[in-house]
């Protein structure tokens, strides 16, 4: 992988892994803030805050406005979609294990083993449904 | 957010924000591996593969078999899953930016502004593709 793209996702990671930071996300998500408004749900310093905004600036998940009075906070989804592109490539293994509890759910449900050459089909991937989870 | 969601997805968000721990997560993807055969393709020591490993294996997204010898690593996708469901929830506001990047490149192509009553109209939208984008 591109080192430049590889160190981003560092950054967008490391970013999103905490709490605050993830609740001033959802903040900017229904429009701008200022440094003053994002801390007031809080029970943090404003200090704190701006140590917060710092590391999701470097990792260019906000920007600020020029404004010099208020320098307002703003979102930025481009970090965010490379993030879900990346977790998007193991799209596969998460969807195998959902697939593989509802086969178990479903056999505990209905625990009879289905007859030979009734198995059903997957309609789109072919493959066999009921097949047993692999471990 | 309920606390538990929240520390594990503070968890998954840290164990991904390291270009080695995804490298490894790449790998398994493949299939399970031991920590030798980890270890292989990485310029670095056993024992620091063991360490990247304990920060997957906390997180969930990996677990360890119980061959003695080999025991080995094995990917999850619950965590994964989870992570992309979280960032799911903001994908209102990088679809947003990618159609306004959309826009003004097609404005770039193609500079005359659009007539009146003629502006193409996003089929399962409605709203109008050829807006000014917001700043």
């Amino acid at each position: 992988m591109n080192t430049q793209i590889s160190d981003r996702l560092d950054a967008t990671f490391l970013a999103l892994a905490d709490p605050t930071r993830r609740a001033i996300l959802a903040r900017l998500a229904r429009g701008e803030a200022s440094v003053t408004e994002l801390a007031e749900p809080f029970a943090i310093s404003q200090p704190a805050i701006s140590k917060h905004l710092m590391v999701l600036e470097r990792a260019g998940l906000i920007t600020r406005g020029r404004d010099a009075q208020r320098r307002p906070c703003r979102i930025e989804g481009k970090p965010l979609a490379d993030a879900s592109a990346w977790l998007d490539g193991y799209r596969a293994i998460w969807d195998g294990n959902f697939r593989r509890l509802d086969t178990l759910l479903q056999q505990m449900q209905d625990p009879k083993p289905a007859k030979r050459g009734k198995r059903a089909t997957h309609r789109t991937t072919g493959t066999v449904d009921r097949r047993r989870p692999r471990r």
